[in-house]
Parts: C-alpha cells; sequence; structure tokens
C-alpha cells in the first residue's frame, strides 16, 4: 500500500485532512478536559479511522465511543480495548460484543428502560463475564432516555442488579439539541442541563444503593463550553476533530478550523444556468444541509480552492447523485478561474454524514506536498 | 459464504429486497423499451450489484450505464463489456476506462463542451484505440449538457472528429427534471423534450456529416410514459428497478411495486415523545426526503411490518446518525406492538442514496424463508 500521493493523483471525490488543524482541534477538546477534571471519551463514529483515534486519544486514558457493530471491531482490531456503544442495546448485537469481550474488551453498553434489560436477561448466551451497563439519561434532546428524575431510572438499575452477567457501571447522556444552539447562553443553558441531568442520575442511583462509577456526557457543543464539571467523569464529543459548517454556524468553531474536506474536480460548465458542475454530489457530500437552519448560503458546502482557501460566494447550491451545482452568490461566476479538469475542496455541512461512505483519508500532512493514505471502516 | 439466511438473523440495518417485485419492476421496462423499439441500457447506479444487473439486462443487449468508476470495475468484473460511463468525463479519469477497455471493454464517455473535449486531446496516453463519445444534451433540467439547438455541438462534434483516439458515437440526455413532474401530463410533456432535443441533436449531428449512431433518453418517469420513441436507440432509466417513495409520490409507481426496504431493530420507546427508535438512522436511510415535495406524511420513510405490509401512519418522523425516530400521523402509537427488540422494514425515500453505503442486499426470493446475499459496490 502506499502511503505517500500527490493532490494530483487521487481520484475524486475523497475527504483530504488538514492534520494540523485535526490536531489542534483534538488538542483544543484535550485541553478542555484537562481544566475540567474529567476523562475524554471522544466518539469515533464521527471520523471511524484508526489514525484520526490515534490523535483524538493521544495523553487520554485511550477509552473511545462507537456507534456501530462495525467501529467497534475495527477499532478493537487496531487495539482499542476500553469502548462504549453507545446506542441503545438489543440482544441480536450482544454476541458480536460478548466475543470481543472474551478477548479482552471491555464493553459498556447502554440502554434506557427496563424492558431493553428484560430482553438482554432473556437472551441465549454462552458469555460468563459481566457487562458493564450505562442508564441513558435525555437530558433534554428527547431522542432516547430516561428522565433523571423518573422513577424508572431506579426500576431500570434494580433490575440490571437482579440480572445475573449485567453490572451497572453509570449514566450516559448526550445533549443532541445543543447543535439547535447558536449562542453560547443558550448552549451553556444546554450544557449545564447535560451536565446536571447525569450527575442528579447518578446522585439517586447511588443514594438508592447502587454503585455510579461513569458519569458520562456529552456533545461537541455542549463539551465547548467552559463550565465546571463536578461530579461528571467524561466526555464523549466526537464532531470536534473535523468540525464542520454546521458547528461553524453555531459558534462552535471558525472557518479556518473545518480540518475535513471533500476533494473535487471540475467537469461541467453551465454558463447559461450559472453554474460549475463538479463530481461530488449528493453521495460524496450527503444531502444534510443542517448548516442551513442558521446561514442560507452555505447549500451542501462551501467551496475553497486547493490550498484551502475559501473562495467568496462559491457554494455547492444543489446536489445530485454523483453530481453537484457549484454557484456563486456574489455576482456573475468566473467560469474561466475553473477549467474543466481543475479541483476544487468543498468544506462538509455535516462531516459525520459526509466522510461515512469514504474508505479512507487523504492526509495533507503540512510537511511538504505528499498526502498520506489513513484507512476508515465505514458501514455497520 | 453463506448463501441463505432466515430474517432473525440479518444484522440491522441492513437492506432488504423483494425479488418478485424487483422482477415485476425489470419486466415492466422491458415491455416497455420492447414496445418501443429501444435498447434498454439500465442504470446500475441505484443498484451497483451484478445480480440486479441480471435480472434488469434479462433479455435486452447486455449494455449497462454507471456513474462511477468503482462501479464501472465491479460491473467489467461481472462481465459486462458494454458500459456507458454517463458523468461528465475529465482527463484523470481516463486511465481506467483505458485499462478495462485494453481488456475488452467497450465504454462510452459523455462530454459537453470544445473545453472537454480539448483537454481529452491534451491528456497523456498510451492508448492507441478509439474512445467512443457521446455528446450530453441539455433537454430542460440544465444540469450538463448542450443545447441540441446550439452551435457548439456542432464545434464538439467537429472538435471530435478532428482528434485522434476519439470518435463520435452519439448523444445522451437525461431529464432529470421529471423526478419533480406529479401528473401524467407533465412528464408526458418532458418526456416529449427529452426524445425530441435528442433526435434533433442526432439530425443536426447527421446533417452536418457527422456518424451518430447512438441516440440515448432516459429517466424513470419519463422512460415509463407511453410516448413513441421514433429516432431513439435506447433508454437508461435506473431507480425503476427498486422503485421507492419518491417515484411513488410522482404516480410513476405504486407502493406495492417498492422492490428496497431497510430492515431495522426497534431500540428504544420514548412513550413522552410519541417515538420510537430503531437502529436506522441518517446514515442507513439517507438525509433525502425527495418524497416530501409531494407527500407530507412520509419523512425519511414509511414503515412497514416484518412482512413488507405497510402500518398506517408509521413513518420516520426524524433521523440522527444512527437513530431513527418512527412517529404516528394516526393517533398515539401502539408501543406494545413493536416491543425493543422487534423488526420493522422501512421503505426508503429515494432508493438510490439510501441503498448505496451498504456492500450487500438480502434477497426475499417469495421461495420459503431463507433469503439470498447478493453482494454490491459501493463509494468511488
Amino acid at each position: 500500500m502506499r502511503t505517500d500521493y500527490l493532490i494530483s493523483d487521487i481520484p475524486t471525490p475523497a475527504v483530504l485532512l488538514d492534520k494540523q488543524r485535526l490536531a489542534a482541534n483534538c488538542q483544543r477538546m484535550s485541553d478542555r478536559a484537562a481544566r475540567a477534571g474529567v476523562q475524554l471519551r471522544p466518539h469515533l463514529k464521527t471520523a471511524k479511522s484508526a489514525q484520526v483515534a490515534a490523535l483524538a486519544t493521544a495523553g487520554q486514558f485511550g477509552g473511545i465511543t462507537v456507534s456501530t457493530l462495525a467501529e467497534m471491531r475495527y477499532f478493537f482490531d487496531a487495539g482499542y480495548r476500553d469502548l462504549t456503544y453507545a446506542v441503545g442495546i438489543v440482544p441480536p448485537k450482544m454476541a458480536a460484543i460478548e466475543e470481543l469481550m472474551e478477548q479482552g474488551a471491555r464493553i459498556r453498553i447502554v440502554l434506557d428502560s427496563v424492558a431493553a434489560v428484560e430482553s438482554l436477561a432473556a437472551r441465549p448466551t454462552r458469555y460468563r463475564g459481566e457487562v458493564p451497563v450505562l442508564i441513558e439519561i435525555d437530558c433534554g434532546g428527547h431522542r432516547a432516555g430516561v428522565s433523571a428524575q423518573s422513577e424508572e431510572l431506579l426500576a431500570i438499575a434494580q433490575c440490571i442488579a437482579a440480572t445475573s452477567g449485567l453490572t451497572l457501571d453509570g449514566v450516559l447522556t448526550h445533549a443532541g439539541h445543543s447543535y439547535h444552539a447558536n449562542s453560547t447562553a443558550a448552549r451553556t443553558e444546554i450544557a449545564e442541563a447535560e451536565r446536571d441531568a447525569a450527575v442528579l442520575a447518578a446522585q439517586r442511583l447511588r443514594a438508592a444503593g447502587h454503585a455510579c462509577r461513569t458519569v458520562s456526557i456529552g456533545s461537541t457543543p455542549t463539551a465547548l463550553t467552559d463550565i465546571p464539571l463536578d461530579g461528571v467523569t467524561e466526555i464523549r464529543p466526537g464532531v470536534y476533530v473535523f468540525f464542520d459548517l454546521s458547528q461553524a454556524a453555531l459558534g462552535v468553531c471558525e472557518l479556518e478550523d473545518i480540518a475535513a474536506s471533500v476533494l473535487a474536480t471540475v467537469i461541467g460548465h453551465q454558463h447559461e444556468s450559472g453554474h460549475l458542475l463538479i463530481d461530488a454530489g449528493a453521495l460524496a457530500l450527503s444531502k444534510d444541509v443542517s448548516a442551513s437552519e442558521f446561514r442560507s448560503d452555505v447549500g451542501y458546502g462551501l467551496v475553497c480552492d486547493l490550498d484551502g482557501k475559501l473562495i467568496p460566494g462559491l457554494h455547492v447550491a444543489d446536489a445530485h447523485q454523483e453530481h453537484g451545482f457549484v454557484k456563486s452568490t456574489e455576482g456573475a461566476l468566473a467560469f474561466e478561474r475553473f477549467p474543466i479538469g481543475s479541483r476544487l475542496r468543498v468544506l462538509p455541512n455535516h462531516a459525520c454524514m459526509t466522510v461515512a461512505p469514504y474508505d479512507a483519508y487523504y492526509v495533507l500532512t503540512g510537511d511538504g506536498p505528499s498526502l498520506q493514505r489513513w484507512d476508515k471502516t465505514s458501514g455497520w
């Protein structure tokens, strides 16, 4: 396998990573965790790459978060042994988890109901070890989890305690609704609610006689507030490694922090309609337009030159399966600047969605023109 | 590799295919092509699978259409030799094409400008054969292509004729704007414009002394009108093999024709918010909500039981990366019908986008409970 590429050699579409930005983003979150006195368990659902994980876990305790069994197996093969599978568990997924636990992994599973505990208790299994369980808490996003104040929280803990093979490890919450908060005040309020929900749940569990070692919170926007995190043991942000236009639109990062971009080739000029066609379309960019909630000029992505410098006004206005439509919001598009065969870079609207289908990253190291190829996983 | 699975064994999320519906959809398009007296060159960008291609090309001449180099290589390896790469060509993609042509493939490339011809003419190449070229015509969708009436059409043809190694093979157009036409009258009008543009372009080229063997048109909605196709040589529809909620919303198919669905597991109950959580989220379903242009009740997909029977009112109302939110539009959701660990099937909003990231299909053959696993390609 070659490990160095020139940007002109890379087949498009492809995802480029700026290693210096990536490292700076990882450092920023590391610093935040250190200041707050909590562990950082990065959520690798965004990057799905062992080399990115190495940067994200540098100086940390080595635990990571995953969202699919494919990520779990991939990161186990890459040497990670302390994993949280942060999506509600169901019995058919336990065999894959137990297989890795028998090989030395420690995998926390997540659930949010007595019914889920009962379904696990009833599963056929030959596994003889203890599976650590986190109870998911709803801190206001209303996606999953039980309320920290609820009776069900204690009922779940009791049910876990009564089930052989399951051990309560703690609580976990995720303030996903912070992705819709575009002011520091609003994010701080959500971050406080996230922390308070997790800490209250842990206190109630302990008061009821349950051990609650892990108090896990985290989303990138809330993790990057400056609130104290007393009572919290770990944070699990994910998208901060790359950032994206959505995070920039929220004010969580600057455009200059975005470490991932899609390399695309100009494949056509449509003078009458006023657009360039590029070979990065809806599959290469995703159809996620989250940033549009707060910015009207972004479309499916903002467009940069090959050096990563934003070209004012240029954005992907529409996306068909393999065709992206690049338009300008600043007067007539200067077609002559973008000849057919020339290349551009598109900043992703929502990095988790954009990079998911690729099987590799091409990495600009900042050290000469050659790029490294980093592998990644995808699918389930 | 196992070739038979039970639906309870299949890890979720996964794409199920109903082989009887798939075969009926393929037959419907075959019949249409036969009635119109044109060849059917199915666009395999939707299915990306050799076994689906075998059904789609059954009884046809064997030519297919692709939209990525990955599809091109995959279908070549599966035995297909007559391929049209129907996305505007740029020189860096020619090496892969020429490599397969040296191994016996005939690959038509597509372009729509003199500049594109000139960039090909200037490419470094060791290939000594002739590359067949289709000129892309804009029939009203304004994505790519030149106008059939334009001077540039003839200029492109002349430039191809003057370039050694390139041979004009014909014209190609795609009425992608038919995806926004939800009446038979509107579709018929677009279909006529599509046909007329391609035929006029061919006539003008021939009148100017150029050979124009191929006159290629096609989108699923226009191909399934009943207009005469005199002067056309082939159609290139794609999504008809599976159909989807978008096509049903347009009136091009019935819900009962949809051959692809995403198998998902119920991973949580949120009584207060009134939703089921499933493990098919934005990556498993895609964030494409095309059908919403004409139906407000679809969201990210309509929900069926394991037998594929629609559950009235149930739809995927929201989608995070690995979480789908299933809600009901028909009163309170009957949570007890969908216990944690139970399975559902989600009809895709836009099948091309939904199935793309998967590496396999699980196929219900209609012949007993066991499913076949069909491979597919993905990425670029």
